[in-house]
This record gives C-alpha cells, structure tokens and sequence, in this order.
C-alpha cells in the first residue's frame, strides 16, 4: 500500500457527498437518542453474545445496563471494523476518545451522548457534518408515508411480505386491513402491489427491493397455479415447497411487473438464510450460504429485459458471478457489499473485479443498511478508503504496466465520483 | 507492488516468445481485415451492449456503422482490461494513440487501420512483433486442414459433437455426410471419432478439448446403455435427462480412449453455462455458475490415467479444487485463466496458490482465446504483467522469510519460462 | 509488503512458545529417525508422484530408496511452500544446507540425519529448539495412552469409528473387543463413547473430533431410528444412504452428548472426501469439494449451545461462511488452516477476514497437522509469517485509515500471543 497516495485519494473522495442507496433508518426517528442505541445495533450486540454468551438477550430496555455490557466486552473486539465505526461515531459526533470507552466510565458516555443527541438540531449536524445527500429507505407497504421529507429520503418498498408471508393467514390479515378486502384471490395481491407502488411514488418512491434467500428460483407461473396456491393456502392446507417456490416466482412477477410500470428499479439482495442461529440476538440470528448461485434469477432478468436490477449479493462466492452478470447483462448493476461481506476482504477484492471489467456507468457503489443516521459516515469511510486503494493500485501499475496509459489522480477521482455519486442517482435514483 | 522490481521481471518476461496453448483463430483468415474485425469480438460488444443496450444486436455486415457504436461507447468502458487490449493492439499494430479514439475519428481509424492490415505480409508482421512461436486453433471435427502450416499452427478438436449434439438430428446429418454413413449406433460415433483424429494427426493435432456446463458427472457407461439412449435420440423420442447425461459420460470416454490411443491430451474446460442471457450479442450469451465442482470427473480422471488433461475452469470457486487436483492428481494440468476468470484479480491469485503448492512442472501458464492474432499480445501481456507481480513478490517474501532462501531473479525467470513455454510446449504439444 | 516491518513483527511472534492443537505425532515415537522418515510424509510422495508418476507406490520399508526418488523429484517442487518446510527442518535440525540436497548426496542425507536424529535426546533438543509448549495428539478409541506424557502431549479422540465405521462389521467386531461385548445396539456405542471419554479424560483429554465429507447433515434422530439402523447393519443389510445419513448424525449427537458431560471441545474439520483419486500414495488420495456448506451443521451448533466447537474448513469456499459463523454464534471458534488451505494464499485472506471482524478471543491461530515433531517449527513460522504479514498491514492502514487510531507494535503482539497461545489454551485447552 502507498499510505501516501491512499490518504491523498481518499482525502478527495471524502469530500464527495453521500448517496446512501440502502438504510434502515426510521425516517420519523432517524437518529440516536444516545449511545444506547448505537450499542443496540446487532453489529455490537451479536458480537458481545459471540464474545460472551448472553443466550441472546440484551436489557434493550434499559439503555445504562445495556450500555455498561457492550462497553465491559468492548475488548474482545477492539480490534474489528465494526468497533472502529463505534469510535468513528464517538470521536466525530460525540467528542469522545477511544481511551474513555471504559466501564467505569459507562454511565458517563450515555449521559453525554444523550445530551449531545438530545439537540433539537441533532439531525441536520449529524447530515451536515456527514455530508449526506440523500438516504433511502426500507419501508413496507404499510408505512406511513405523510410527512416525510423527500427532498432528502427516498422510500423503498420491501417486498418480502408479497412473495414469502402472504402465505401465513396473519400477514393476511395485516394486508387485508391496507386494501380494505380479504387477500384470497392473486389479484388481491397485484392491486395491492400497485396501490402501494402509487402511493409510494407520490412520495418519491426509489425502488422495490427483496432480500432473498439461497437457492431461489424464478420462473413463469400461470395465474392459475397462482390461484390454486393461494386458495390452497387460504383454506389452511400446508403447501409443498415446490408450491411456496412457485408462489414465490409468482409474485416476484407481479412485483417486476409493478417496477415496470412505475419505472423503478428491483433492488434484490441475494443469498440470506434467516432464523440460523437459535440463540442469537434480535436481527443476529442469519447466515447465507455459499452454495448458491445466480442461475435462478434468469428468468426474472430475461423476461422483464426493461427494469433495472441493482443487485448485492451476501455469499463471496457469488461475487464473479455478480460481475460475470454484470459485465453482459445490460440490466444487472453491482451494488454495494453487503452484511458479512461488507468488511475489507471482500470489498477489496470485488471493487478489484468490477473495476476491471465491468462499464463503469454501471457500478453502484455502496450502501451503509443502517438503522440510525449516525452510523452512515464511519461505513462510507471503510468503503471508501478501500476504493482509495483500488484506485491507488491502478495509478501506480498504470505506470508500468504494459497494456496501460497513465491513469491520474484525475481519472481516478472521476471514476469514484462515478461510483459514489452519479451512477446511484442515476441508475437507482432515476435522476441525472 | 515493488514497481522497479515488476518493470524489470515484466521486460524479461516479454522476451519470451509466445506458444499459445488455445485460441479460436481461423487459420485461413488469421489476422483481422480492419479495426472493425477486432471491435467486433465479443469482449466489446458485449460490453457495449451491457453499457448502453443494444438489444443485443450490432451492424456486423458494416464496420463504418459497427466501428462507431463502439467508439461511441468507449467511455464506458475506458477503465477495464478488456479497453486496455484494445489500446494495446492500437498502439502496437497500428500506430493510433488513445487519445485519437474519438467518435468524430472513428471513420479515419477503420481506413487507416483496413490500410495497414491489409498488407500481404500483416499476418507475419504481426506474428513476429508479438513474438509467437506456435498457436493451438479450435477446429470441428469436418473443418479442412488441408495446407494448414503446421510449424506455427496446432489444430485441435472440440468434442462438443459428440458429447452434445449428436443427439440432435441435424447434428447427425452433419455427421454422416463426414462419416459418409448415417449415424445410428455407438460405433458409427466411435468411427467419427477415430476417423477424425487419424485426419488430425496427419495435421501435427495438439488435443481434443471439451468446455463442459456446470454439473457435468463421468461414469462407466455400457455400450448397451449407449446404444439404447442412441437407438431412441434417432427413433426421435425425448430423452430424460438421465439419458443424456449418460451419452455425455459414455461419449467423453470414447473420445479419452481416442486420445489413449493417439496420445493426444484432453483439454477440459470447466463450467460455463451456454444461452443463459436471452439479449445477448453473439458469443456474449454465456455465463457460469459458482455452484460446480470438479468431482464429477473422478470417473474420468482416475479411468485415464494415463491420458493427460490440461484443466481451465471459469468459477473463481473451482480455483482451489483445481490447484489440490493437480497438487495430487499426476495428469491434472493447472491450465491458463478462462474467460470471465481471466482478469487481475482471478490471475493474480490463482497464480500464487498454484506456484506455492502445484509441482512446477505441471503448471500451463495461459492461452489467449483470441479470434484474431492480434489479441495474442495484449492479453499475454496482461498474464506476464501478473506473473512478474506473483514473481517479484516471492523475490520479496524469500529476502524475509523464515522458511525460503533467496529466490532470486535467475530462478524467477527460469520459473516463467517453465510456465510460459517450456510445459506447454511438453504437456500439450509432447515436444521435449 | 513492508519488509522491515514485517520482519520485525516476525521477529516477535517467533519468540511465542507453540501450541499445536492438532497433530498426527504418534506419543510413542514421535519424532523422525532419519530423513526417510520426513520425506514419506504424504507432502512430499503425492507432489513427487504428481510430478513424476509412480501409481501412487513408494518403498517405504527401503529409507535409502525412496530419500534417493525424492530427491530426484526435488527440482520439480522447488518453489512449493512445502519445499521450504522440508529446507526449514534441514537447516535448523539437521545443519544440511539447501544445496547438498543432490541426487548424488541423497545416501549421506540419510545418513547424516540418522545419525542425529537418532541421538537419545533427540525428542527433547526438536522440543526446545521449536519452543513447543504442548502439542495435541490424533487418537483412536483404542488407542494406548499408558504413560503418556500429559505435561506436553495432549490425547484427543477422533470419532469417525462412532459416526461413520460403525455400520461395517470388522469396526464393530474391534470395538466390540474393546467393550468387551458385541456392538449390537446404539446403547452399545454410547457406552463405548463414555468408556472412552473416561479413560482420555485420565490422561488429560482435549476433544472429540472428526474430519467430516462434504454435505454432512445434523439433525435429530430418535433412538428408535438409530436402532433399527444399527439392527439392520448388525444383520448384513445394505444401507440406504438416508440411514446412513440419519446414523451419522444420531452418532454425531452421542459424541457432543460426551463432549457436554465431560465439558470437553468438539473439533470439527469439515469437508474432506476420501478416496477419491485412485493412483495417489498412502494419505494422498483425498481431495475436497467446493460445493459444500456449514448449513448441514445448525442443527448440532444450536442444539448443544453448551459446548465449543472450534472449526477448520477444507474448501476455500466455506472460509467466510465460518467467519460469519464464528461472528455470531457463541460456540463456533475458527480454528486454524487445515490442508489445501494450508498456503499462504487462504492463510492471508482467512486471517484477514477473522482480523476484521470475529471477536478477538475466538480466534484458534493455527495447528499443524504434523505426523513427526519436526514438522511443527515450519508449518508454524508459515503461519506466523503470515500473521505478521496481515498484522503488519493492519499498524500501516491504521496511520492513514479515517476509522482507526494507530495499532501499535504492541497491540499487534498482544493479538498475536492471543491467537498463538491465549485462546488456543483457553478454548482447546481449558486452561486459562
């Protein structure tokens, strides 16, 4: 590494606003109240019950006893990323040095964060100071919507509700309740699909997305197997698998059908397995497997040839695969680096294989999937200094390599610009 | 990167002469007519297409129209190893900078180049300025050979008929006009075969060579089981899936036998999948799937042991499976760096597990899978560049290392000179 | 690579005494009587075969034969990592240097290494001058363990006899010599199982463990299963392989059941497939898969939360699937690189991933595989060359990286000793 090209890149690339294309920020409540929140986040919480088992429970009521935990077994993780996005929030937002993080001084550190959070002008410093342009959202097709300031978040309407629980009699009902009839019939699911897709685009909608599990196939399904599955599960039979996959492709359809429509893109996240681990904390209980491949996805990628596909995969060994799609498909865009690959290795090594062989008008370069504003500017930083790196190593093999014409300081900058900011509002955010 | 260390090794490493173990040159038009041929591989349209959709579909029969789509588009891809080729056969052969590669130049630079390499003696200028020795072709089995020049090219056979499409009627047409009987049973197959490779070997035939799809599993299969699955694919009937993965099995061991026989190597080519995107330009439909692993051809591998089987596979995820085959396996060949695992990162890599565990004999540095001759250099320069970075990096770690004495630029070179030219030329050419 | 800096951090890590949580050295004889003996380890006959085929037959009852073959054969590996061992034991062991090591001295190799391997302090000087603190052993149910040295050598019992041999008569009839009755039902096994447990635990028992196929599956078996399994195999029947699989895992649990009662570590080592090249030497016809999963292994993680299970895994492709595993669920402990993966390729990018994110009292750096003490010195200063590799890295990036504050020399060393010695004592070892 030239430590001294990297902190000169990555000094520019600091400076690009960020575009945060992926979060799970509550947009009525978008930041911390105080550090207790930040520590309740599973990157810490999962951590502390692997370092030191806590049978997955956590006083998640009680921020000081919940507080004095993570701050005991801060030491069993001091040296991993996610612990450097906790001292990142601390120094830069909290004025408080990694050395204070020490129990005895727990009970100080929450009540200075709560105070400092506690500002009425706590949200704009945190986004100013950030510099963040815009953050989108992951909203379900029940969220409330009204108020909501679209001139710095963009909504984004999960859909595992239409293509996974709408076979489970509560989901239903929680559904039935929104389109004002029963959901017994395909067509209830489509009209609404496409009542929430119109009133998220009233508010600016970004896109459809679905996290999704491995080994997912989609394929054509007749409305009639549709009915007969769904009927079958209104009546309280328990459906085959090939059944539930069917249902799946079905509705994955009839989303892709709505993104066409509505001119949005389908943001798919590939490979999680959820409910792995028995005794793992709320949001820390998945996994993904690395057999899993993104042959299923063929049919939905050929058959709606016209919507976009921002895609993350969460498997490493998926990441070729990623780019191999990428590099042909004219409707397949990289996306970011996602949970249990969103760490130096892996992004260091996919930003290598995108960079190289991938049209740069197609890479959307990273999202932070935070759950609080706050965590936004330590998780751009990470991504960024890699890309620092990636760059820098093409500067200086540019030099010398025998294919290559000198690759500049210029270059590189534009082509993180590219990456940081253009191709996410352009690809994902329909803007130019 | 030590880059005064790499410049030296690379500059060395270029005076190798170049033995190309597999390209799909045309030896009768073996050099490209203008820049409208080069721009018309897949690699770019491909690219294009992926950048800026074409619907898969470009002006082939025009080079004017096709030669300014794809400058037009060149900004996309101006930062990928695939462009760099591209630079590399500009500046090299023709003479025209980067910096002219402007659309309003577009029609200049298909006239200037239609000029050059129209010349009667391009094919050897070209040959000559990027030093090859020797080139392995593609060839079907009815391609004519007649007054192929056989000190500088190896035809080759690709078995794919066999193993695939004779179950296709018009395949077997193909066929029996060769054969000059109809094909209806195993042994007029086997005839095909044996036939084809007695014309071959009158041709200097390096080997027969197969890329296979992911999850393809050799077996023991009868002749009766043969004949049966033949009898039916002629009687017109479906065949199960089962049927024609036992055909593929019994056919790949009856063209293993051929190579018993004529002591030819078998070439493996492992895991793409054909006709996966449905909008893709020609040659640019096919991708692979992570989920493939070698064991499938145990069977194979163990049955022939006396048959030599230069390996390439296209999943990053089979890297490693392919290093311990030929660790332990005697006629496993670790064998270039294919397609969508052809770029920095996958070379880079693969590259250092096999120098660190493969015996150096064994190692086949790489092939170009060029169309015309002129992509020879630039890619293998692209492999140079990265094996001087794995050598320069040993040089390196041996100076520190607890384990190593000093590797020193000497036994570097003698080391790429192994993998470049001396195992190819006696693995797959068995010329000592 | 900083090679100051890394020599340095080398320097100190050397100094840390070893544990070796796993090796193959027979207590009764466990070091080398001459160099015959190092070179017939599996290393060095599967490369030698590989490179020059012997059909998998060495003379190994004649030391003279088979040292003079490979040292032969050595030009064909001298650029293996395993090359460099064999180098490392010659000069620190024996004081024979890199160039003697000719055809023409191979009788006097021997010799000479017969001589002072042969010394009656030998065990004792290759003890002292690796500085090896304790090292754990591989040991049959049947194993004798009377006068062991238990002050350095560590029993540990491998399991595969319980989960997989048990349904072959000759395994049962030598277990049923041991347990003094014949192995009809499962309450047979289990009292075998604790019979076991309870003599190793006098000998001061470290784990169970097992080296487990690709695509092993856990899951609940009733012992009414079992026995009817276990009822048809005693009867000569042929197993399906669902009765396998169940039997396999109805095993599996007893063994965690023992590990649980006697509050010991269950080593898993996943993914070998044996036997699967048919011309390799003795311990070299095993190979591994890449299509395979921890997913087969939830149920036994989840169901015994109560006991440790450090985890090595044979593919590549399951290298961040442990991270990630090891990241959130509290009885997963990433433990070493075991075989194909033993090579500063995996080493550097698996260290990397656990560096980064696995608490940092979870990580189990490294054991050795070792059939002779000799081998434990190089196959550690590999690792720990590594290790200083991916710590040195990290005190560079953390100057410049905007996330960190600076790692110093000590933080580094103080990560070290706990993967080389803390958490191997700890965890493996329950001692603290």
């Amino acid at each position: 590494m030239n430590a001294t090209l990297v902190s000169e890149l990555y000094e520019q690339l600091d400076m690009i606003p960020i575009v945060d294309i992926h979060t799970h920020v509550d947009w009525k409540a978008p930041t911390a109240r105080h550090i207790g929140d930040i520590l309740s986040y599973h990157y810490y919480t999962e951590l502390v019950n692997s370092a030191a088992f806590q049978h997955g429970s956590f006083p998640f009521d009680d921020p000081e006893a919940l507080t004095r935990i993570i701050v005991e077994n801060l030491p069993h993780i001091r040296h991993t990323v996610q612990y450097d996005w906790l001292m990142a929030i601390s120094q830069e937002f909290l004025g408080i040095e990694p050395w204070e993080w020490e129990p005895h001084h727990a009970d100080a550190i929450l009540a200075r964060s709560a105070e400092i959070m506690g500002d009425d002008a706590w949200f704009e410093e945190v986004a100013s100071q950030a510099n963040i342009q815009r953050v989108y959202l992951t909203n379900q097709y029940d969220d409330d919507l009204e108020g909501l300031d679209t001139s710095f978040f963009t909504p984004c309407l999960r859909v595992e509700s239409f293509v996974l629980d709408v076979l489970k009699p509560d989901a239903r009902e929680r559904m039935a309740a929104v389109l004002g009839r029963p959901i017994r019939l395909p067509s209830d699911v489509t009209a609404l699909i496409d009542g929430t897709f119109r009133r998220f685009m009233e508010h600016g909608m970004g896109y459809a997305a679905i996290s999704s599990p491995a080994g997912l196939r989609t394929f054509a399904v007749s409305d009639q197997d549709a009915e007969r599955i769904l009927r079958s599960a209104v009546a309280g039979n328990a459906l085959t698998s090939a059944d539930r996959e069917a249902w799946a492709a079905y509705a994955l359809a009839r989303v892709a059908d709505a993104c066409r429509t509505y001119e949005r893109p389908f943001h798919l996240m590939i490979g999680v397995n959820r409910d792995v681990y028995a005794h793992g904390v709320p949001s820390g209980t998945d996994l993904f497997d690395s057999v899993n491949s993104m042959r299923g996805y063929d049919w939905l990628l050929n058959t709606y040839q016209d919507v976009r596909f921002p895609t993350a995969v969460l498997a490493d060994t998926t990441g070729l695969e990623l780019v191999a799609a990428a590099w042909i498909r004219h409707n397949v865009y990289p996306s970011g680096h996602w949970w249990y690959a969103n760490q130096p290795t892996e992004i260091g090594r996919e930003l290598r294989r995108r960079l190289d062989t991938v049209p740069s008008s197609k890479l959307v370069g990273y999202f932070s999937d935070a759950y609080y504003l706050e965590f936004i500017l330590p998780k751009f930083r990470m991504f960024k200094f890699e890309l620092a790196s990636a760059l820098a190593d093409r500067m200086e093999r540019s030099l010398v390599h025998p294919n290559m014409t000198p690759f500049s300081m210029d270059d590189a900058l534009e082509l993180g610009h590219a990456i940081l900011v253009d191709n996410p509002l352009r690809i994902v955010g329909h803007m130019t």
